[in-house]
């Protein structure tokens, strides 16, 4: 803020087609907008007056914004906290009403949002001992790119620009990242640039070889295959002809999903038709899951 | 929590009683439980996103029971935030949110209740920058017991037995305080007990004489005159004379409330009709003013 609500309007809808082009499939999930489901707001109210500040405070989201690694502690120190919203320090708490609120048990989630996952985790528990009673299911994380070996600990996708910064919409250079709709001639662009290291040939090791090992992951995932194939495929290679089948490889993995977001743009009526169909069923789950909510409270 | 839900659910019925007994008129007002208006949770949120962690934490009553006082100053000290939730910090966006919501301009407050009407117009300013216009109008407060001198300067009833805290009905101790059932044997034991000071003579002196002081504002609320006309007429009076025509008073202005309490405690279906029709009748304004609001951050 302050935003454009016209662009986010579009980009809202704009999130649904890409999430329908890459096969989320709404006859067998629910795609609905946060916003139109108060239940998601009601709940995060009631878990806010059982989570403890300092839950929330040693979240390492939290921590990394507040700047504590530089020694900064205070959430009164004006310069610690300018610019950041209570909306940040709360965030844990309105996504463990997103998966408590539909009483959901399994979670896919990156391991980044483990941490998160177990504050939910944390929350159904101390609920349902207020309660007296199992209400709320515990949800347990399903951590993604599970095909790849237990060697890729990250499991995360990491910038093309700093291997120690994940690879994040929010970051001001479009270089660090790969859009789902990127042309191939960016992608082209885009891996050629992405940085690498002076030692030669194509080995995983990710804590002397970060960024390399960033790019044999992106390769893997996108080829689904394991690191081991990718390692064997390319141990002969020099990194141009590494980054160049790993160009290949995007361009054709993103091709199908491209055509079908092209597909979808012009069929916007369709798209939010999806919404209301998903908004109208979420609400369907969630409207009794929280009205038992409050009854078990007295607030009902 | 964790609390008794069956409980809750009496006391909110009897809090509806009570303020019907004390003169509020469904006709004129419009009584409601806030739980029953969802748009509370979802203003709360949306405007949690624009405010500052830091205006927060420096609001007197979370200082308070953080314990800043005693010189414990950040919120990941788990001394100083042990049971301290959530709630309590985000507490006054809530509150901006009540007000907000029904794009209200006159609020009844305390006086220490200001610093967080003065958020809400902060918020509220915050907000109308953010979307460009003033969707909100900035709301003021209205202090109550204003027909007292302009001598009597804090506007608070504090507590019987500690003049330096307010009356308050979450005090351990029920000698502090004066509900609106204590019967009149009741009362008379209260104020009988109250603290005063060993100066002779009544006199209004709020830093000299804080406890006196207190039941003088106390006398001149219940009887509705000025504090001058309180010390005039009991210039001679020694302190249980002056202890017996305050019990007198409080009895005496208390009685038309408690009737009228017990016959509404045997008309519990029409006090509910009332809290249902309040309910409908702010949802059918806050609904739209929440429409309103996340249409213009394109939320909608």
């Amino acid at each position: 803020m302050p935003q454009n609500p016209e662009k986010l309007r579009k980009e809202r809808q704009d999130m649904a087609i890409t999430l329908l082009a890459c096969g989320i499939d709404p006859k067998k999930c629910i795609l609905f907008e946060q916003s139109r489901v108060s239940g998601h707001s009601e709940l995060t109210w009631i878990l806010s007056c059982m989570t403890p500040v300092g839950w929330l405070a040693r979240m390492t989201q939290w921590k990394s914004k507040l700047g504590v690694n530089k020694g900064v502690k205070s959430i009164e120190d004006v310069s610690a906290t300018d610019g950041l919203q209570l909306g940040l320090l709360a965030y844990p708490v309105l996504m463990a009403a997103d998966v408590l609120l539909y009483r959901a048990t399994k979670i896919p989630v990156g391991e980044d949002q483990v941490q998160h996952l177990e504050l939910a985790r944390d929350i159904a528990q101390m609920f349902n001992k207020n309660v007296g009673q199992p209400f709320f299911p515990l949800p347990r994380p399903m951590i993604s790119m599970s095909h790849l070996t237990k060697r890729a600990k990250t499991k995360r996708i990491m910038s093309l620009r700093d291997p120690n910064n994940k690879m994040s919409k929010s970051d001001p250079s479009d270089q660090t990242r790969i859009h789902l709709v990127d042309k191939p001639e960016v992608i082209t662009s885009k891996i050629k640039r992405a940085i690498t290291d002076s030692i030669s040939g194509i080995t995983y090791n990710k804590i002397e070889r970060p960024a390399v090992s960033n790019l044999i992951e992106i390769y893997a995932a996108a080829k689904r295959v394991s690191i081991e194939d990718v390692v064997k495929e390319h141990s002969e290679s020099s990194m141009a002809t590494f980054k160049n089948a790993l160009t290949e490889t995007l361009v054709v993995s993103l091709e199908s999903i491209q055509e079908e977001i092209t597909r979808l743009d012009k069929e916007r009526v369709y798209v939010q038709s999806v919404l209301d169909e998903g908004a109208r069923k979420a609400n369907e789950i969630a409207r009794p899951n929280l009205r038992n909510v409050q009854t078990l409270m007295g607030l009902l």
